[in-house]
């Protein structure tokens, strides 16, 4: 068999893996595996560095799908070259209840697979963020001599991808931060679930990208695997742009009556189709699953190459190890996913402080203390470094060293190219989350992303994959209310703190003072198997005393009692953030009037309600029913808080433009009113 | 005075009024009314067609200020040029307190307002669904020498909008759409919020639009006043292509220490640098909200030329009424926001069925009906028609007329042009709900827009908005749960119910057979204060027997008794979309163990809470607390129909990959199951 045939033999038994488990499941795409086979067959055997003996090697090059309804593709390839994990039986539980092989490829599932992928535009933003790692890695630990980190990041995308704004978000963002190491094969079978693209989709995407500072190439045919290998290797020489190669492909290739065809697309061919495709392209109709032995031995020498590669840079490794011992304790601690020792050592105590300071601020002061000792923290927000308060003052902007900083405005972290761990997203929400996810899929990162509460609304799907894939990222968001006043309705949240209580796996931190907002940050940094969401107030809010009030790191238990030594309380006063202090001024009036009010901080949900029982008894005992609760966001699940007899003072319409202090009054959040509700109960 | 002293006095006051306005508030954004005061003056005074004395005329030009921090701008040109309701004594009370000025513009708190912009990129997007109204109307009305739609939709936008994907997205499709009267300013002042472009957005806007088959063009000065009018005629003289406008501007233009800075875009200039900058340009330092008499008397003409522009619409508009009289009751009718008298008369019943339908397909025999009585009933789905079922059979597809359709498929709609009413937005789920505000701020449709309901977070933003702004458009969501099933769970709704009934103002439906589909329909499209959500399944339900249980309009209260002779209780079984023939089915399980079983269908939690509380306590007695919810997303905020004592059989994790009934079997949703979390609430 010469390389051709060996080629082909392969190829096809890409394609009829993907095709019979999309048969077997009677679900599935096999348009895009048919027609995408020879790209990634071509990729896969000739460029992509990985070690499918170790899929958690650190200077593999990453590969992800972003068209995820090809997933079979993806598990096609991970069987035939050789990951443990992806077992033939795998593939045949295609779509099966608990197998490793869903529908759409689930890294959390699979340690094999790099991304979670599947809603459209997504794994783009992935790889940008994996780009970003790789660069700032290699400028950060990378010594001459030693290249640690020089892998890719490659992306297989389709049409569907190339619609969505989160792509052209990250895309442009790519473009701007020069990332060369990043390269997108772009499918183009100008198909997708409802007909082909000249429907809806008529752009010239290779214009576009070059728009974005792109390296673009195109290849009219997609079998052509000379084309397709001379191409990757100029993307690949090309270290100053990324680089797109727009493949036309036909979808369904083979299938004699839907080759080209939306039918190709998101359904099964059909017993009957596979028949004739299997036929078509000299392949034999049974058995199905069919894995020829010269092509598993073709593709299984991944392995062999892979051991070899990483035999390579392990010894390498150790080389640097001698010459860099520090560093290299730091990558391996980074990658292991340990917190320095001292982590957590020089974090600030915040004096008590009537007037106080908004939790943004006192997340700034955190940060900056985080920033000394945790160095994999990287991040950045979509254009609201003055108003988040997030930026990283000793550690530098991430920008591409080629580009000029010529009348640069509004930062001071210049010069420190790809090694500034400040990374500005632009007013790009939706692929700074996407690109914070990559950060955490990609290793060695605990990446954080900052913009508005409201403007969560942009990004929340990023948000959502990261609470499915079960990504260690941290979500910033500021303005957390009507309080942000003047900007009115559009820029004040009130029902996203509970929008991101509802994504399952997510913790939200609603910390009540500067105190508070210390230990969020340490739950966020310290809680690895998911993401925390982090909401601070823009305005002022009292430090409490904590002389008088109990200490702060209550907050790690979601809910806690900040008057203890009330131990006949009958009433609770529940709130969140910046109502904390509110409920604290009510209790002072109420007990001059002689009433036993318990103060409850209830910055998450979501801790509080995996702790045991006993402590939330202890915390809101049964027997005291008279309970209110106060939070300048939707009442909505309260009512499990507060219980049938409890009140609710919350925001359960739009904000409206007024000075901030305006606002909140007009909405009710006063000392007076929280006072007069308080006592209503009572009355009740 | 001269022409040109005018049009500099003119512009000046226009700046001015902004800048006072904002160092009045102490709060707002005076850098871009600086530097787009020019576009803006030349635009508004020589080609915007519009009548002051009339915001509502049906036929005039739109303006989107997508920029909306720029408000200030917006609101000095609508006093200036006479609207009424903008008076002088709003603009000083910019920011505040139930003015009509808010920080961000508010298209329900002023009616000469066209659009409720801030959140960035959004205006681009109601301005494409504005260019569609437009183009569709005149498709379908006006006739060979009647021209009654006959206008151009403007919209000024900034750096940050063109950072934005969802701008991206409707870019690319209002190229596909060739929507030659779409004209978009683009001020470049090259400076955000935290810094200038320079450090996250250097791509090539231009070479971008035209990729996406835009008419592009640039002006090097933002003052050059000759050159903005030479761009706009030419924009207008494009017929085949939407125009960009690149103007080369610089923030607060006229600022002696700030042009030109980022400390011009997002804070006032202050009490001096104001006082610096009316010097530097010209202008008396008091009084403050100076308006020259010549400038004003110059800018109040736009009533007389709008006066006379719309006489003349209305006599031809009278003439074609002559000659077309249905079809101008037709226009009139829709632009009052009336149905047609026999819009329901057609709807379709549907016969009891145990094997029944998924409410997507009912939902599409109803949206057929629909569409024959409601022509203003248009939209369109993200590349989902063959999943969604919301394709109008009979009425064409929505493309340019100059576009070849060569090589389409996945529709059989082609040849109407502008007049069709399916939209095709391609995987453009964010532009969509832009688009579709567009389309109702535009006046004269019901707007769709439809996806899978997990796909809802890709579009959150401009769901907010519509519900903001109370805009009668409808949101069509199917594929509703972890029933979806083998795609798994990165196409599994599990938190978007909740997430959309946190929006205030939403009415989120979902129905829970065939005839409650229909039912929930005539609700949406009755529901004119704002919108409404529909929530479908994928899988099929069963279609109740309505002579058994009671009758499917049950739904428009929010939730009503399905079994009303069992008239008492022990347990009440609520559920919702396809979990109410999962509690029917329990019911007639524990029915023949003796046991009173109360069946709740609860498709709207919204508007059952704005029922009385009579009625309330008729659907759910106090009395009666052994009460099961069954609905498959997240628990929270069960609580308030359960009570302390009820139960919840809910979706608190993510979704898994599956054949559909096997997830929803795996995740306790069994007839089983129900009957076993029923009897152990009767046990306690």
């Amino acid at each position: 068999m010469n390389q051709r045939e060996l080629d082909q033999l392969s190829i096809n038994t890409i394609r009829f893996l993907a095709v019979d488990a999309v048969q077997k499941a009677n679900s599935g795409h096999p348009g895009m595996p048919l027609d995408a086979a020879p790209m990634a067959y071509v990729l896969w055997t000739r460029y992509l560095k990985h070690n499918p003996a170790d899929p958690q090697w650190i200077d593999r090059d990453r590969f992800v799908l972003s068209a995820g309804h090809g997933s079979a593709l993806l598990y096609a390839l991970l069987h035939l070259t050789g990951y443990e994990e992806m077992t033939l039986e795998q593939l045949e539980r295609f779509r099966q209840w608990q197998s490793l092989t869903p529908g759409h490829p689930e890294s959390h599932m699979a340690g094999c697979v790099e991304a979670s992928t599947g809603p459209l535009g997504q794994g783009i933003g992935n790889a940008v963020g994996m780009a970003i790692a790789e660069a700032h890695l290699a400028a950060r630990y990378n010594r001459p001599g030693h290249e640690l980190f020089d892998h890719h990041t490659y992306a297989l995308a389709g049409d569907g991808d190339m619609m969505e704004g989160v792509q052209a978000e990250a895309a442009s963002l790519a473009g701007h931060l020069r990332l060369g190491k990043l390269i997108i094969l772009y499918d183009s079978n100008r198909v997708t679930l409802s007909g082909t693209t000249s429907l809806a989709f008529t752009e010239d995407v290779a214009a576009r990208y070059r728009a974005y500072g792109w390296h673009v190439q195109r290849i009219d045919d997609g079998n052509d695997l000379a084309a397709i290998s001379r191409a990757l290797q100029a993307a690949r020489e090309t270290k100053d742009q990324p680089s797109l190669i727009v493949v036309q492909t036909v979808i369904g290739f083979g299938s004699p009556d839907k080759a080209g065809t939306f039918d190709a697309h998101g359904s099964p061919l059909g017993v009957d189709e596979v028949k004739k495709t299997k036929a078509n392209l000299g392949w034999p109709e049974e058995p199905t699953f069919l894995i020829p032995e010269p092509a598993l031995r073709h593709l299984r020498s991944a392995i062999e190459r892979g051991n070899t590669a990483e035999d390579g840079w392990k010894r390498r490794f150790a080389e640097y190890a001698k010459q860099f011992p520090e560093l290299a304790r730091e990558i391996e601690r980074r990658f292991r996913r340990e917190l320095p020792a001292s982590w957590a050592s020089n974090l600030p105590e915040f004096p008590a402080d009537a007037k106080g300071m908004a939790t943004r601020k006192a997340s700034e002061v955190v940060l900056q203390a985080l920033a000394r000792t945790v160095p994999e923290l990287v991040g950045g927000s979509g254009d609201l470094d003055p108003s988040t308060y997030t930026w990283l003052k000793e550690d530098g902007d991430f920008e591409s060293p080629l580009r000029p900083r010529e009348g640069v405005q509004g930062t001071v972290g210049g010069g420190w190219g790809y090694a500034g761990r400040n990374i500005h997203f632009g007013v790009r929400e939706h692929a700074m989350g996407a690109a914070v996810n990559g950060l955490v899929y990609h290793g060695g990162f605990i990446p954080f992303g900052a913009t508005f509460l409201v403007f969560s609304d942009y990004m929340r799907a990023a948000i959502r994959l990261s609470a499915i894939a079960q990504l260690h990222g941290i979500w910033v968001f500021t303005h957390d209310s009507i309080a942000v006043g003047e900007d009115g309705p559009t820029h004040e949240a009130v029902e996203q703190v509970l929008a991101l209580r509802a994504i399952p796996g997510m913790v939200v931190l609603r910390p009540g003072d500067a105190n508070e907002t210390r230990c969020a940050w340490q739950v966020a940094i310290e809680r690895k198997t998911g993401p925390t969401a982090l909401i601070f107030t823009r305005q002022h809010v009292p430090t409490l005393d904590r002389r008088v009030y109990a200490p702060a790191d209550g907050l790690r238990r979601g809910a806690y009692v900040l008057n203890p030594e009330q131990t006949q309380p009958e009433l609770i006063l529940i709130g969140t953030g910046s109502e904390v202090s509110l409920i604290a001024g009510a209790e002072r009036v109420l007990r001059e009037r002689g009433m036993r009010v318990r103060l409850v901080s209830m910055p998450s949900w979501e801790l509080f309600a995996n702790e045991a029982a006993e402590y939330r008894q202890s915390v809101l005992p049964a027997e005291v029913t008279a309970r209110l609760a106060v939070e300048a966001g939707r009442s909505i699940g309260w009512e499990r808080w507060v219980g049938p007899t409890g009140d609710i003072l919350s925001v359960d319409r739009f904000g409206a433009s007024a000075p901030g202090d305006v606002v909140m009054k007009e909405y009710g959040f006063s000392v007076d009113n929280v006072v007069a509700r308080a006592l209503a109960l009572l009355a009740w």
